[in-house]
């Protein structure tokens, strides 16, 4: 049975009405119930908990972790990104939402600044599948509507996803690379842009039937762990 | 349950006594049989078959088909190689075995000559897993060694290929990419280079674990099906 | 000097008025010139020449073939086709333009139906770089406008572009990858979308431009000819 | 004319006789001196001087930036490493060769260990061109023979590149990726992996003419700089 953690930062559900009202429990629990419902194991980790509640007993639990992350990315301690990353490089399954592409794990994990262009004006996102075969694709129709989004805009400075799974088209002239896959050491990751605080987007049934994918697909698999170092040689040297 | 046809050109295994020793009832029966022993339905289809065993009822009924062929490339009919295109673009799923490499239907999906270098010396053979995390090296190790192998030297002349899992070390001096996935239309596509028809390759159990592991990933998702052609705008053009 | 032959189908120039309008002497020879004006040596060929003028000879003496195609991709002889596939493969770039998607050599290099929606409405499409690093988006803006277009746009079934630079965005809704680089073979191959035989897109300046940096990008490199067939061991076999 | 700074870390040519011998003015003069003599204006910078030699003011005079380093890589400054880092972003192409790819910089390109296997035994190496088209492998014959290399072996903990030019097979039974190359932001990013300090590797005219490639290839191209942050509508809102 596949172990999820979701980790939520949880500022903006206690100290913005709105997002209150939204999330009145936190993203976290919405995101969590949601999964738990489709058959997976949950728990939750916030920020404001001990080491994030992201301890080392909960990392090694965790098949694969949920991260949202808007307004305090600074506050994530770097000694916990590490151990996050380690644990990404050695198999577990990481899902990057909407603006934790801006997290410090994220951008460890790509390299890159992890910049985009934005607006909230509350526009019309269209998610178009480019890759139907993709699992994470699966049960979802041609193209995902979102009636009021946040947008996010290409330039998007990450490294070419493996695989594109999703394409955004915005009504305000934008396009984005919304559903891009990557793998790191043994660690797959998913980011996923839809899910800004003030739009009930994680209680949309096709947004969350793509997460339970996601988390799917980036399960472990019990392949070969990679070993490093000196090694003598296998075959004869002349 | 996945449904799986392994097509086998099956004409060695009649006419060479070496080759009938290896495999007396038919490679195609030897990789049947170690998919239903992991959970599969199978059937086989051979080349001499009317409409070489590939009837539209059983492409219809086949989620992943296996292609082991070498010496009658060209006997297999056209119109047969079309249908079961179509039927990857479609989504169905195709592991192309070691000297398929030079199939009509992975040349047609591939777009390019598929040739590469090669000598039957009875060499020695390691895979190296160079993608641990990929669900088709799941419960192998770090490499599968073959004592005896026809070698396939690079250049290889296909596509790069979406992920490469296995990289091939010959003990005569040359390298191989001999795991490669592609996805052409909704079909997901496994090359796999092992398995010439005079060593028992097919028994090895790590062998029979990378085909069963790329059976279940090459088997189809329910995603979106795609649709096309003209479309009235979605949006208000101005 | 790189060698460009410019191959169109020419006949909406001849048969549609509005087309000869735009293009009075066939969209080759507004290509043929832009390209000439840039230092490239250039050619044309068409349909309607004997062996649609690329004879054995024309494609020897030819670097990078564009290709502009639209209502006769069926008149177009396989043998033909094959030659022109052979010289890809061993190293002629390919640049496929707008309706040339369904022509039967991008079909042939892809392995997909390449198929697309598409509407004609005059709507406007907005051309973003995604991968501003890459040679084909030198001197563009961050994205290229174009104000009247026929709409193509996702699912396109072809394979994932080893690099996708351009992703367009249309007014009534739709984006599409539209800009896409391959290699087959010894061959580079880019897809690009616009160019609509009845909007004047090929005089755009920044489209001539993008053309030219595909050209260059194109042209055959002096790499190593890659050798097939048996071969001895390099090194001694146990 | 593309500018190119060598950096080297360069201790064990001052502090090891039998590097000394191989390489009396350093590493980083063999490099800078064969480029120069391919027509790029080139620099060295080493660990030793101020700023390791690079401030901004010369990391913004240089187009593409070689890195050698082995065993001083925590010696280089956290902040010079984020200097590179950014200039590469920016847009300047970084070659990383041999046992750089532990270097700080490449670790924080990737978002991974960047761990293999390795043995120093003088073994045989042969690199294997696998993408001939490529620019990196003009002038480059079939494979590139190394009579005495240090072995480094898969799993290298690397993201799957973008293309992989060169595949090494070793005499003692591994293979690696040895020619990888990668984009990060807007700069292109060329793993390399020859080039032991006690092997006179680096004077191979092959190996010269394989970095002069990746020199070129690097460079920085005139694309759009892409702009991040809040923007307006470009479109109307409904």
């Amino acid at each position: 049975m596949v172990q999820v953690t979701v980790w939520n930062e949880f500022r903006h559900e206690r100290e913005d009405e709105a997002v209150k009202e939204q999330y009145p429990d936190g993203i976290h629990e919405v995101l969590a119930e949601c999964l738990a419902e489709r058959g997976f194991e949950t728990r939750t980790a916030t920020l404001d908990e001990p080491e994030h509640g992201l301890t080392e007993a909960v990392l090694e639990d965790t098949d694969v972790l949920l991260w949202w992350g808007h307004a305090a990315h600074d506050e994530v301690e770097d000694a916990i990104v590490e151990r996050v990353h380690e644990r990404v490089l050695d198999g577990m399954g990481l899902l990057v939402l909407h603006s934790a592409h801006y997290s410090k794990i994220f951008k460890r994990l790509m390299g890159t600044s992890c910049s985009l262009k934005w607006r909230e004006e509350g526009e019309r996102e269209r998610l178009w599948v480019v890759e139907p075969s993709h699992p994470i694709a699966a049960g979802v129709e041609e193209f995902i509507e979102l009636s009021e989004a946040e947008m996010y805009g290409e330039r998007f400075d990450v490294p070419e996803p493996e695989t594109l799974v999703f394409n955004s088209w915005f009504e305000g002239g934008n396009v984005f690379r919304s559903g891009c896959c990557y793998r790191r050491g043994s660690g797959k990751i998913f980011y996923f842009r839809p899910g800004h605080e003030t739009y009930p987007i994680y209680r949309r049934p096709e947004i969350q039937q793509v997460i339970a994918n996601a988390v799917r697909w980036a399960a472990p698999t019990e392949g070969p762990e990679p070993t490093y170092g000196e090694r003598e040689p296998i075959e004869h040297l002349d």
